[in-house]
C-alpha cells in the first residue's frame, strides 16, 4: 500500500501514512490536536479541516455543506488519505462560527434605506415662536400649533390636558424656543390629528436618540429591544423570563390562574414588572431614562396581550375560543401601566385568533413570506408552537401548545440562552462522555433550548436513550443514576459546574422535550395536510422563536422537531416576534401591513377533529413512529448500528 | 266742573268725582285698595288698572307699554277722570306678572324641530349579536362593532381600554343583547371614529332619558342644566355660588390667589366641588344618578375654564394678556375631575381672548345675533361685563371687570336670585318707606341683583341718595343711620326679615354697584365709539347674564346701567352662557358654529388707551355725568323736582 506524506500547517514535521489512513489518525501521529467531541462519529463537525493540496476521500460529509466541500473542507474523522496532502487546521473559533451560523445575536440590520422622516410616525422638531404682544394676543397653544405646522407640514395637532397644563411655563422657560415630539400616525385612526407627545424648553442636540421600544411578551420569555427611532438602530437587547412563569408554564395554566380571585390582576402586575424591569435595564445600558421612551410596539400571543391589558382571558380557553379583541386600539403608557414617558404610545400588534396572536402576525411580517411567491412554512418555536404556511397568494395558520421546554423552562436544569448556558453538546459514542460549549465560555449553570435539542439528539444517536426517550439504564456508567426525579444522566459534575451542583437531564425532562417537539411537528404536518399542500413541496422553512437563531438544524431534524429536508431550505430568523414589533415601530406602512396580514390569515382549528392528536402521538418518538419520514436520520442510525 | 261716576268692578258702590280727579283718589273714596308702593310717583306700575268704559287722561305712562295703553291700561296714580268710567282692578299677581315679563325662569324651549337622531352626537342603541361558534370565532369587539355599524350606519368605532376590560362579561351577561351609547362627533376631530362610551347588558326602555349637562361657570354663580338628550328637554336647572368666591370676588383676585403656592389646585377643587354638587342636586330632582350623565358642555369666562382644567392663569393677568388655550380639546370626565360617567365627554366651549371667554361665544350663539342682519348690542351682565356688537357681517367684542355686585356678592346683604331674595323694591317718595317683592313670597333674607338695581333707582329718584350715590343723611328718618360700614339705609327691620337681623344697604354697597354699572356702560359705549357705530343706531340690545331674565329695564336705565333707548329694543335672554352650552350640547352643527363665532369675533382691548377710564369715571354717577345721554331719566327727575 502506497505511503503518502501528510503535512499540517501548524506543525513543521510532516508524517507518512498509508493510503486509507483517517486524517484524524494522521493528525494524532503528527501530534496535532484535533477535537472530536462526538468520538469520531462525524456528527459534531468540530474536526473539520481544509485540504489545501492533494486528494482525500470523504466517507461522510454530514456536517459539511456542498460549498464547504467545494471549498476543500473535510471532516478529519470521516476522511481518508489518497495522495500526499497539505492540511490547514482552522482555529476552533472559526469552525464553531461556521458550524453554528448566526450563533451570537447578530446586530440587527436597520431596514435598508430607513428614513425616519419618511417612515417614522414620531417626529422631533425644534421651533422658534414669535412672542405674544398687544398686537398678537393669540393663545399659547394656537401659537405653538401654528409654528409646528409651518415646521413639519403636519395639519391638525392635538394636545393632552396634562401637557396643556405645562405648556405656558415651558414656552416661557424656553424663551419661545421649544422642542416637540409629535406622533403623526396611528394605525387605528389614520385621519386623526397628529398628537403632541412632549414639549421641552430650548433645543436638543440632533444626535440625541429618540427612544422607542419593541417588546415581545412570550409565555416564557419577554424580550425588549431599545431603538433609536431617528437612526432606526437597535441600541440594546434584553430578555428575561416572564414573571408570570411561576403561575403556570403555558397559556392554559395562566388562564386557569387568572380565573382565580385576583389572579388576572396579579398576572398583569407580574408581566408589567418584567417589562418595566427590562426597559430599565436596557435604558441603563445606553445611559437613557425610561421616561425618555416615547413609544412601544408590543407583540405576543393573544393570552399574553390580554393579560398585559387586564382583559378577561377565560373565553380564550373555552369553546368556541374567542378573544375579547384582536386589533387593539392605540393606548397610552399610563393606562397600560408602563413606566415610560407618560404620553408614550403603546401599540399592541394585532392577532388572528385565540391561539394565533400578534407574535405570529409580527413573525410573518419579519419573515417577508407574505410578499413572496415561494411557498413558505413559518414555524414559531416557543411555548406555543404556531405555524403559518403560504405565500403572497394565501396564508393559513394553526397553533398547538408545545410547553416551555425549548425555552429552558419545565426542564430541571434548563435555562435561558444567556451566559453559563450549555448551547451545544456532543456525546462520545464510545465513552458516553459529554463535551459541551457554554455561552460566555464560563462554567455551565444549565442547558438552554439549543443545548437541549443537541443533547436529546446526541443521547438518541449514541443509544443513551431509546426511540421512546427512556434513558438506557443498561449502560453501566456512573453518569446514569436514579435521582429524585427518576432516572437521570449527569451532564456536568458538580466540580465543573457554575452552580456547584451536578447538572442532569431526567426522564421527566426528556418526556417534556418529546411533547414539545411532537406538538410542533404535528401542528405543521396537520396544517399542510389540511390544505392539501405536501410538506416536501415547501420552498422554504423559516424558523422563529426566542431561540431560533441558535438552533442546530441537523440535530433538530434528528429528534424529529423539524421535517427532514435539504438543509438549505431552512432559515433561522431568531425572535421574529420582537423583530416584527421592531419593524412596525420604525415604519407606519409596515405597521399597516401587520394589520393586513392579520386579516389575511385563515385560522385552522386543530382541535376540531382527531387528526392533530393522532399526529401528535405518532411524533412522540425519536425521530418519529414512521422512520420513512426521516430518511437522513435513518441513514445515521443505520451507520451507528 | 262736571261730575263723573267712577265704577270699580270689585265694589258695588260707584263714586262721583269732578273732572281731573286722579283714579287713585276715586279709588280711595270708593274704599278700593290700590297699592301705590312708590308713593304715587308713577314709577312702580303697581297701581295699573283697566279702563273698560269711558275716558281718562294718562299724565304718565312710564310703566305701560303702548300695547298696555291700547288694551286700556292706565296707572291709577297718574290718570285723571274725563268722563264716566268703569274700571277693572286686576288682581295683584296679574299686575306683577305683566310688569315683570318672564320674571320666573321660563321653561326652556327645546329648539324647534329638534331631532336627536339628526343633531345629537350621542346615540343610544340596542343590538342583538349572533353568538360566536366554532364556525365564527370573531373576537368580541369585532363582533360588537359590526353589529353597531349595521344598526347605526356609523363607520369606524373606537373603544377605551376600560370599557374593553368589561366587554366580554357584558356581552355574555346580556346573552348577546346589549345597549350601547356612542358618541359620533367631536368638534376637534370630525374625522375621528365614533367612540363607544358605555355598554350595558340587555335593552333599556326607549323612554329612559339619556342624560347630558350644560354648565356655566360664572365667576360668581355656577349654573347646571340637566338635559335629556333624546327629547332635548331641560329636566332640571340648578345654580349655586362658585365655591371659589371666598378666594376672591373677581377674576383678577382669583388669578392672584392662584399664583400662591397651591392656590391653583385649591381653586380647581373648589369649583369642581360646586359643579359636582350641582350635578348631584340636579340628578336627585329627576331621580337620576350622576354617573348616568354621559356628556357635558361647559361655558364660562377664560379664567374660570382655565382654573377648572388646572391650566395656569398668570398670563391672563399680565400684559399682553394671553390665555394658554382658547379652543379646548374634547376631554373626558375623569381627567377633568367631574364625578359623572367615567367615559363621559367634557366639551369646553371656545373663548376669544383672556377676557372674552366661552360664555360670550355661547351667549352670541344663544342670541342668534351672529345670523341677523340687524345690528345688535349684546351685553353679558355678570362679574365681568362683556359686550359684543355686530351682525351677520361683523362682530366686535370687549370686556371690563364689573365686579360681582349685580350677582348679589360684594354687597353686604346681597344674595342670589333664589327664595327669600328681594327682587323688586319701591320707595314711597313721601315717607321713604320701602315696599318690596320677595322671591317665593317668604320673609326676605337679602337682595338679589334685580332688587339692587331697583333699590338703587328708587333711592335715586326719591332723593334718598344723590347723583354721586351718597345716602342723604339730611333726611331725618330712623331707617338712615350709621352702621359698621358707614351710612346705611334699613330696607327691612329685623322683625320682618327671614334672618332675624336688619337688612341694610350701605354707602360701600352703593359704591360697588356704581362701579359695576359704570364699567358695563363704559365698556359698550367705548366699543361702539371704537368701531364708529353710534349706540342709538343699534337695532336691538340683548342682555344676558345670570340675572338677565329678572332685570327691570326702566330701573336699569334710571341708574345708567343700560342706554336710554325705546324699551322695545331691549331683549332679556337670561343666562345666555348656559343656554349656549345647552344648544351646543344638543346639536353638533351648533357646536361647530360656536367655534366659528369665536373665530369671527374681533377683540378690542379696552386697556390700550385712556378712553375706557374716562368713560368709566363719567359713568360713576346716577345716571351719568352727561344727563343728556338719558333724556327719559331727565324727564323723571324734572317731574320729581
Amino acid at each position: 500500500m502506497a505511503e503518502h506524506t501528510v503535512k499540517f500547517d501548524i506543525t513543521e514535521n510532516p508524517v507518512s501514512v498509508p493510503t486509507g489512513t483517517l486524517l484524524s489518525e494522521a493528525a494524532h501521529l503528527a501530534e496535532v490536536d484535533i477535537q472530536q467531541p462526538c468520538g469520531g462519529q462525524g456528527r459534531c463537525g468540530r474536526c473539520a479541516v481544509l485540504i489545501t493540496d492533494g486528494d482525500v476521500r470523504r466517507r461522510s460529509t454530514l456536517r459539511l455543506t456542498s460549498e464547504d466541500i467545494k471549498g476543500g473542507y473535510a471532516l478529519a474523522c470521516q476522511s481518508v488519505v489518497e495522495s500526499d496532502v497539505s492540511i490547514t487546521v482552522p482555529p476552533q473559533e472559526k469552525i464553531e462560527r461556521r458550524l453554528t451560523t448566526d450563533r451570537t445575536v447578530a446586530e440587527v440590520q436597520v431596514p435598508a434605506g430607513y428614513d425616519a422622516h419618511a417612515s417614522q410616525p414620531l417626529r422631533r422638531t425644534t421651533v422658534h415662536l414669535t412672542p405674544p404682544s398687544m398686537d398678537d394676543q393669540t393663545d399659547d397653544w394656537s401659537r405653538l400649533q401654528a409654528a409646528l405646522r409651518r415646521e413639519t407640514n403636519i395639519g391638525e395637532i392635538s394636545i393632552s390636558l396634562d401637557l396643556l397644563r405645562q405648556l405656558s411655563p415651558i414656552l416661557r422657560e424656553g424663551e419661545w424656543q421649544v422642542t416637540a415630539v409629535l406622533n403623526s400616525h396611528t394605525w387605528d385612526c389614520p385621519d386623526c390629528p397628529a398628537e403632541l407627545l412632549s414639549l421641552a424648553p430650548g433645543e436638543v442636540d440632533p444626535d440625541t436618540p429618540l427612544w422607542g421600544a419593541a417588546i415581545d411578551i412570550g409565555t416564557t420569555t419577554v424580550s425588549v429591544w431599545l431603538v433609536d427611532l431617528l437612526s432606526g438602530e437597535v441600541k440594546a437587547q434584553v430578555a428575561e423570563y416572564n414573571g408570570q412563569i411561576s403561575r403556570g408554564e403555558d397559556v392554559i395554566s395562566r388562564i386557569i390562574y387568572a380565573s382565580k380571585n385576583g389572579g388576572e390582576e396579579e398576572l398583569r402586575k407580574l408581566v408589567l414588572d418584567t417589562i418595566n424591569g427590562l426597559i430599565e435595564m436596557a435604558c441603563k445600558r445606553v445611559l437613557a431614562e425610561p421616561n425618555q421612551v416615547m413609544k412601544t410596539t408590543i407583540s405576543g400571543n393573544s393570552t399574553m396581550i390580554h393579560l398585559l391589558l387586564g382583559l378577561p382571558v377565560a373565553n380564550i380557553r373555552l369553546s368556541p375560543f374567542v378573544t375579547a379583541i384582536n386589533h387593539i386600539p392605540t393606548l397610552s403608557a399610563p393606562e397600560v401601566g408602563l413606566d415610560i414617558h407618560p404620553s408614550a404610545i403603546v401599540d399592541c400588534l394585532p392577532g388572528v385568533a385565540s391561539y394565533v396572536g400578534a407574535d405570529i402576525s409580527a413573525g410573518v411580517i419579519s419573515s417577508g413570506m407574505e410578499e413572496s411567491e415561494q411557498t413558505t412554512l413559518f414555524l414559531d418555536v416557543g411555548t406555543n408552537g404556531e405555524t403559518v404556511m403560504g405565500s403572497s397568494e394565501w396564508l393559513v395558520t394553526c397553533a398547538c401548545s408545545a410547553g416551555p421546554a425549548f425555552e429552558g423552562a419545565g426542564v430541571l436544569h434548563g435555562m435561558r440562552a444567556t451566559k453559563g448556558a450549555i448551547e451545544e453538546i456532543w456525546i462520545n459514542s464510545d465513552t458516553i462522555e459529554p463535551t459541551y460549549r457554554v455561552i460566555g465560555g464560563v462554567k455551565p449553570r444549565g442547558v438552554c433550548g439549543s443545548g437541549l435539542i443537541s443533547l436529546l439528539a446526541e443521547m438518541f444517536l449514541t443509544g443513551l436513550v431509546d426511540k421512546g426517550g427512556a434513558i438506557n439504564t443498561a449502560l453501566e456508567i456512573d453518569r446514569i443514576r436514579q435521582g429524585e426525579h427518576g432516572t437521570e444522566y449527569v451532564l456536568v459534575w458538580a466540580a465543573d459546574s457554575g452552580t456547584g451542583k451536578d447538572i442532569v437531564i431526567t426522564n421527566v425532562d426528556i418526556d417534556n422535550l418529546l411533547r414539545a417537539k411532537a406538538a410542533i411537528y404535528a401542528g405543521f404536518s396537520v396544517l399542510a395536510e389540511s390544505v392539501g399542500f405536501p410538506l416536501e413541496m415547501v420552498d422554504r422553512v423559516m424558523i422563529g422563536g426566542s431561540f431560533g437563531k441558535y438552533i442546530n438544524v441537523e440535530k433538530a431534524v434528528e429528534i424529529g422537531l423539524l421535517p427532514d429536508m435539504p438543509w438549505d431550505r431552512f432559515h433561522f430568523l431568531g425572535n421574529t416576534s420582537v423583530k416584527g414589533a421592531y419593524l412596525a415601530l420604525l415604519d407606519h406602512k409596515l405597521r399597516q401591513r401587520v394589520t393586513e396580514v392579520a386579516g389575511r390569515m385563515t385560522y385552522i382549528e386543530l382541535s376540531a377533529d382527531n387528526k392533530f392528536y393522532d399526529a401528535f402521538m405518532s411524533a412522540m418518538f425519536l425521530p418519529h413512529t414512521d422512520l420513512s419520514l426521516f430518511p437522513t436520520v435513518q441513514t445515521v442510525i443505520q451507520d451507528r448500528t
